[in-house]
């Protein structure tokens, strides 16, 4: 019995920190895990330029609203959830993630959450546990299941590795180049033919 | 950060043995583990049934495809997971349920599966883990989440004394008068209420 375990930005939808910076013209939000892989100081970076320049989790909310999931997403994850249970394993938010979500037609989702402060900025980000793309992979695979994974950045690769089969996609050069051992794939339909092999 | 876990018969599909017994008329076939604790001795009896009458996995499948979930599951569960990430948690296997998943817009499952014999007789069932609710709702537990369970059968007791909250749907009246520390209610509206409390 096998379980499919998804990242969900730049495998199923585009990055939401990009987006949000293109929209509020802030360009240091356009650092991702696949530029910085200190994921601590990432956030407090981030929520830092959030408060200088007056951006609420609001209104990040209404950008998120406008996003859509990336193309050919939505057919790739209705065949795979006709064929295997999926979970989508992210280091976003539950906050920021459910109207992707929604788009997708409501996969689970293991994430984090945030807390706002009085005035509606974001105060705080709170994972679920350390490691939360790794922790779940092995619990599923203390579950019983065998675990195929899929992700395209530095915070995947730990997830991709307690797998049993971990399958890039659409990385960037220079992961791809570091992780040879892994299977990579640039195309939905071959994405869904090694997750299902 | 919450998760719910849902039982899959009696709160979301009808009990698909019983369905299997009026369709072959084989009346034995309508005990479940409500009627029998013992889920092994239950299985045992049913695969051994099913091969003296002449029915094979293909036919039981056929029977299935024809269920439909409870009347209002479906927009229960929508409304669920438009709140929280959302896991059915079934002691049935995946060569019945995925139908029945379908119709309910493919909702993360975990359960068991069969293997079948050349004759395409049900030769064998394999359990993921024994006790493989109860195991679930501890495994999310270790992941972070608060966990709401919901289940109507003696099957489903582990699962809900484990979770952070256990609600009985629907149970019959002698499970409903055995575990009294558990809430109970007998409507979607209610048990929605019950589970994002």
């Amino acid at each position: 019995m096998k379980i499919v375990c998804l990242d969900m930005e730049g495998v199923l939808t585009p990055e939401i920190w990009i987006r949000v910076a293109e929209r509020t013209g802030i360009r240091e939000l356009r650092l991702t895990t696949r530029d910085e892989p200190d994921y601590d100081q990432l956030m407090r970076r981030r929520l830092s330029l959030l408060r200088k320049r007056g951006i609420t989790l609001r209104r990040i909310q209404g950008i998120i609203a406008s996003m859509r999931p990336l193309a050919g997403a939505g057919g790739f994850l209705s065949r795979l959830r006709g064929k295997v249970p999926v979970a989508v394993l992210s280091d976003t938010y539950y906050e920021f993630a459910m109207p992707l979500m929604k788009k997708l037609g409501y996969p689970v989702l293991f994430c984090n959450g945030l807390s706002t402060d009085r005035r509606g900025f974001i105060a705080d980000y709170h994972l679920r546990q350390p490691n939360g793309k790794r922790e779940a992979v092995l619990a599923f695979k203390r579950m019983g299941f065998r675990v195929a994974a899929a992700g395209d950045s530095y915070n995947d690769l730990a997830m991709l590795r307690a797998a049993d089969r971990g399958v890039l996609f659409n990385p960037p050069p220079k992961i791809a180049e570091e992780c040879r051992s892994l299977r990579t794939t640039d195309s939905y339909p071959g994405l869904l033919k090694e997750l299902l092999r």
